[in-house]
């Protein structure tokens, strides 16, 4: 058995910071975007998409590091590496995840790519359109794992975006192999369902082989199993990982483990923009899992979690998350 | 009488990028704040306060800057002048003018200070309570006003906040100087109380002597005839400009001109962030006066506009404000 460790969450994921706009519903189809996706942008097109958007508000984002600052704000330990470039942006991701007390130790690039951002347009409807530019994120590589911080952490927690830079892969799978030889949990989460279609044999490799916990939306986890029915998906999730927990909008979340299911509602709030809903919920789930709360406390810590960061702009939250563990 | 002006408003101040966060009360006192000022912090005491922050937001800033987006989205002709460095921050503040519409022709700063920053700590009452590092601001001078420009422009409005970098309140004068050779009006927003007890003898001769239109809050006005009550204040007002606005928070505005005197009501609205309040009022204000609107039509579109921003983080809009006008 494994020494307890310093960290109940390493949070692994592209290091990225929001320009998050309101915008009408035709802005989307004037530039050719799929509403609700992900799309990865080359330098020159996240420039020419800036000068289209209207003003914008910046604030740190990045899947797992939104989950890594909601964890902490629950009160975990929890530690975050992904790649910023020396640069002002990048002072904002590091000073914002160092505030909530999360240990970054993942040094700046220097010189090159300059720290990510995603573009984000939000319609009237409160759904979320995302462009990003990878940039200094695409340097990001195995040496960037240390074996004995993911060792010393209860859950590796990866997001399934790390798949687009060419050297995270490899990270990806030395951090799965550190943790699982450490004794400790792997957990995944599919990011995007547009995602997952452009790397479906490597996800169902991991998911099969390497994933302890899975998080995935309805979209998601149907693209990954090619399957029409979230049913389906299920069948197959509860073969492949011993958790997994799928997220189902306004009408809550399903968490799977064996043959138990606990099903769980939403939050109700007022939505003002989805951005960093999944990641939110990901972070409630693993702070109550983490210790050792039941299937349904840590769905619905997922599910404060979540609401608080969609009833504003912004993927992290703008309030003490303190005192919601002990309401549970 | 001089030909119909290219732009309703030229407005002049300082650029700045605000870095928004909640916090406790506690937060104001342990770094010894005055509530509801600003206070100006060098480079290194910037930094230090950072450090000390949450998690923050970065967003578009600097008054005489709000006021001239809010302007443009109500419709007006706008352009702007102010220092940004040559910056990822300077390219934001760049990015969010231009994209309402704003024409800002200054150039940045290439090799000196960064763009200003300003630290807001918004308490859950909703107060705002700022940090200014000058940066960049304090390289703007009399040569970066264009007389062509202001001779173009119906009004051009000035931030208070200008007689703070050394070099601005000679630009000051000039556009001032400028505005009236053209027959044009000239607006100044006294922007602080402290600002105001800082400069007093310069603000009085100003706004004495080449100031048609004042804006003010009461602690403003009365700092400004160092009077103990608002009445006072407001008959030197009387004396001193053609036409003055004096904001009274939730008790809504009182603009007068000559003997007349307008009560404007405060727009109801749940307030989250009141930084931007007064630069919001002020474009309402003017985008209605300049298209020849009553007293009361002009400090309700003041009132409105004022609204809006105060219920969400960040000093700018965050809706389209485009039938506002039509609603007068």
């Amino acid at each position: 058995m494994a020494l307890s460790p310093k960290f109940d969450i390493l949070a692994i994921g592209n290091a990225i910071v929001d320009v998050t706009a309101p915008v009408a519903e035709a802005f989307l189809s004037r530039h050719d975007m799929r509403k609700g996706a992900m799309a990865l942008v080359d330098a020159a097109t996240a420039e020419t998409l800036y000068a289209a958007m209207p003003p914008a508000g910046e604030s740190s984002g990045g899947s797992a590091a939104n989950t890594a600052a909601v964890a902490a704000l629950l009160g975990s330990r929890v530690a975050y590496l992904g790649r910023v470039a020396d640069d002002q942006l990048g002072r904002v991701f590091r000073h914002d995840i160092a505030a909530v007390g999360v240990h970054f130790p993942t040094p700046p690039l220097a010189g090159g790519a300059p720290t990510a951002r995603c573009l984000i347009l939000v319609t009237p409807d409160a759904q979320r359109t995302m462009n990003t530019f990878l940039g200094a994120c695409v340097s990001f590589g195995p040496d960037d794992v240390d074996p004995a911080l993911v060792a010393d952490s209860a859950v590796t927690y990866l997001e399934g975006y790390l798949f687009d830079p060419p050297a995270a892969q490899e990270a990806f799978r030395k951090a799965a192999a550190a943790a699982h030889a450490a004794g400790r949990q792997v957990a995944l989460t599919l990011s995007d369902a547009f995602c997952v279609h452009r790397h479906r044999a490597a996800f169902r490799d991991l998911v099969a082989n390497h994933i302890d916990i899975l998080f995935a939306n309805e979209a998601e986890v149907t693209a990954l199993y090619e399957t029409n029915t979230l049913a389906e998906a299920v069948t197959h999730a509860r073969r492949d990982v011993a958790l997994a927990a799928i997220t189902m909008s306004e009408n809550g979340s399903m968490v799977i483990q064996g043959g138990e299911t606990a099903l769980i509602r939403a939050e109700p709030t007022s939505v003002v923009d989805t951005t960093g809903a999944g990641d939110a919920y990901a972070a409630g789930f693993l702070a109550a899992h983490t210790r050792g709360l039941s299937l349904q406390q840590a769905g619905r810590l997922g599910s404060i979690a979540a609401a608080e960061v969609i009833s504003h702009y912004g993927a992290r939250p703008m309030r003490d998350l303190s005192k919601e563990m002990a309401s549970l």
